[in-house]
C-alpha cells in the first residue's frame, strides 16, 4: 500500500510528442529526493491529452528514471476500451500500480462508474488507486459509491479531492482496512494527513520534492504545529494555484527553474501570460526555500 | 448557412468499432425524410468516445448515405492537435461544415477557448459551427466570448444550449449577421426557434426526423400555436430525457424500433436498465405518432 508522499511530475508536452530528456530529468529529481512513490501521467502529467503511444513511452521512461521508487501510472480515458489498453501498457512498462480516474463526457450514473472499476479490476494484476476529482472529471463520488468500489479486488487507495476533507473519518469507517485514503489539493494536504489520510498525492511534490517531503514527514509524525507552520508559509503559492490552476503554475515554475522549455503544456492549454509569470517569479522570491527547505532560516 | 432541422444520428458503437450497416440505415432514413442537414458525430453520435479512424470512417459513411443533404461533422477533442486531425479527415470525407466543441479536462480560460477556435479556423476550408454545451464540455461561454469567436472567419452558426434561451436576442445583437443561432435541447427547441434561432440542432431529429420536421416547420413558419401543441404532446419524452439523458433514451428507442442492436453505446456508458426500458416502451405507446406524425389524429 502506498503511503507518505506520492509525487506527480509534469509531462513536458510538445507538438511532436514528449520532451523525453526533460521528463527524465524531472523524474530523476524525484527519485533522488527520496519521495515514497512517483505518479506518472496524473492530471498534472497531462494524461488526458496524450495518445496511447505517448503514454506508453512516458510510463517506460518514468519507471526507468525512478529506479527503486515505485511508479504509479495514470490510465484514465473516456472509453473503457481505451482505459484497458492503457492498463496493459502500464503493466508492461513495470507500473507498481495504476491510478484510475473516471473521465466523463456524457454524465455517468453511479452504476456506470462502478462498472468501469469492475471491468478494470477484472483485468488487473497490480494495485489500483481510485481517482476522485470532480474538478477535472465531473464525477461526484458519494460515500456509498466509494464503498462499493473499495470492495473490488486490488483496490488499494482512494485519492480524495480537497472538498472531501470532512468526509475522511466517515469514509475510513466504511471502506475495508486494506484500502487507504490519500489527500489531493496541495493547500489542504497537511490537514488531510493530520485527519487520517496516509498519503499525499502531490502536485507540489512533482517539482519541489524536498519541500513536500518536509510537510509530509512533519504531518505523518504527528507534528501538527510544524506541518501547519510550513504549509502556512506556502500560502502565496496556494493563492497562485487558486488563481491560475496548479497545472499552469507548476509549468511556469519549472521553466523558471530551468527544468523545462516552453511551451510544455498541450494546447488548447496555454502557458501563463505576463501577469501570471510575474506573479510566479514573485512567489519564488518570497518563498526562497521552496526548492530547498534546508535553506529555511525560520 | 444552415437553417431548419439539423438531425443528429446516433453512431452505433460496438467493441469492434462502428456497426456500419446500422449507421448507414440511420443516416439514410434522415436523408429520405428530407431533413435540412445531418450532423454526424455530435454528442449523440458519440464523437468523444471514438478514435480517429472510427471517426473518419463514420464521416465518410454519413456523407455517402446523406446523398444531397449536407453533412456537418463533429470534430471535438481534448487536444488542439487532435481537433486539427479530425478537421482534416472531415474535410476529406466531404463534410459541408464542422461542429467544434471545446472539450475540457483542465478547466480552460476564455483566451484558451478562443485560441482553439482561432487555430481551427486558420486551417479550415468549410464553415464552422460553434458548439456550446456546458452539460458535456463544462465550458461556460459568455456573450463576450461568443462575440469574439463569432468574428473569426468561417464561423457560420452557434449551437446554444437550452439554458441560453433567454440570451438569444442579446447574442443576436452582438454577433455578425453572417452567423446564425441554433437551439439545442429538444424540449425547448420550439421556444428557441420562436425566439429567433434559425436552426434546431436536434437529437429527436436523428431518430424521428418526420416529427422533428413537423415541429421545425410549424415554428419557423411562425405557427406558434401548432408548434407549441406538438411539443407539449412530446412532454412524456422530454421527461424521459431529463431522467435518463437523451443519449441513452434514443439508444433504447432505436433498439425498440428495430433499427439498432444492443449494446450500441460506448462503455462505460450502459444501456438503460429494465425500469428505463419499460418507460421507453410506455412513451412509444403513449405518443403513438412519434415515428410518423401523419398518424397524429388530433
Amino acid at each position: 500500500m502506498f503511503t507518505g508522499l506520492s509525487a506527480f511530475p509534469l509531462t513536458p508536452v510538445t507538438d511532436d510528442g514528449i520532451d523525453e530528456a526533460a521528463y527524465e530529468r524531472l523524474v530523476g529529481r524525484l527519485a533522488e529526493a527520496g519521495v515514497d512513490s512517483i505518479c506518472a501521467l496524473g492530471s498534472t502529467g497531462s494524461y488526458a491529452y496524450l495518445d496511447r503511444e505517448e503514454r506508453a513511452r512516458a510510463a517506460r521512461l518514468a519507471v526507468r528514471g525512478a529506479g527503486s521508487v515505485p511508479v504509479i501510472v495514470g490510465v484514465g480515458a473516456l472509453r473503457t476500451r481505451e482505459v484497458l489498453g492503457h492498463v496493459e501498457d502500464a503493466q508492461e512498462a513495470g507500473a507498481a500500480a495504476v491510478l484510475v480516474p473516471t473521465m466523463t463526457y456524457q454524465p455517468l450514473t453511479d452504476d456506470e462508474v462502478f462498472g468501469l472499476y469492475e471491468e478494470v479490476t477484472a483485468q488487473l494484476s497490480v494495485p489500483l488507486i481510485v481517482y476522485d476529482n470532480p474538478g477535472t472529471t465531473h464525477v461526484e463520488f458519494t460515500d456509498e459509491l466509494h464503498t462499493r468500489i473499495a470492495r473490488l479486488p486490488r483496490v488499494t487507495s482512494i485519492k480524495i479531492p480537497p472538498g472531501a476533507r470532512d468526509r475522511i473519518a466517515g469514509l475510513r469507517s466504511l471502506i475495508p482496512d486494506t484500502v487507504n485514503l490519500g489527500i489531493s489539493g496541495d493547500a489542504v494536504a497537511v490537514e488531510g494527513l493530520l485527519a487520517g489520510c496516509e498519503v499525499w498525492y502531490s502536485v507540489l511534490g512533482g517539482l519541489f520534492p524536498q519541500t513536500a517531503l518536509a510537510l509530509t514527514r512533519a504531518a505523518t509524525a504527528g507534528d501538527a504545529e510544524r506541518a501547519r507552520a510550513l504549509t502556512a508559509e506556502l500560502d502565496p503559492l496556494w493563492e497562485l494555484y487558486a488563481r491560475y490552476g496548479s497545472y499552469r503554475v507548476m509549468s511556469a515554475m519549472a521553466v523558471e527553474l530551468g527544468l523545462l522549455a516552453e511551451p510544455n503544456l498541450p494546447r488548447p492549454v496555454r502557458p501563463l501570460g505576463q501577469e501570471g509569470r510575474e506573479a510566479v517569479v514573485r512567489v519564488l522570491k518570497t518563498i526562497d526555500w521552496l526548492d530547498d527547505p534546508a535553506n529555511r532560516s525560520r
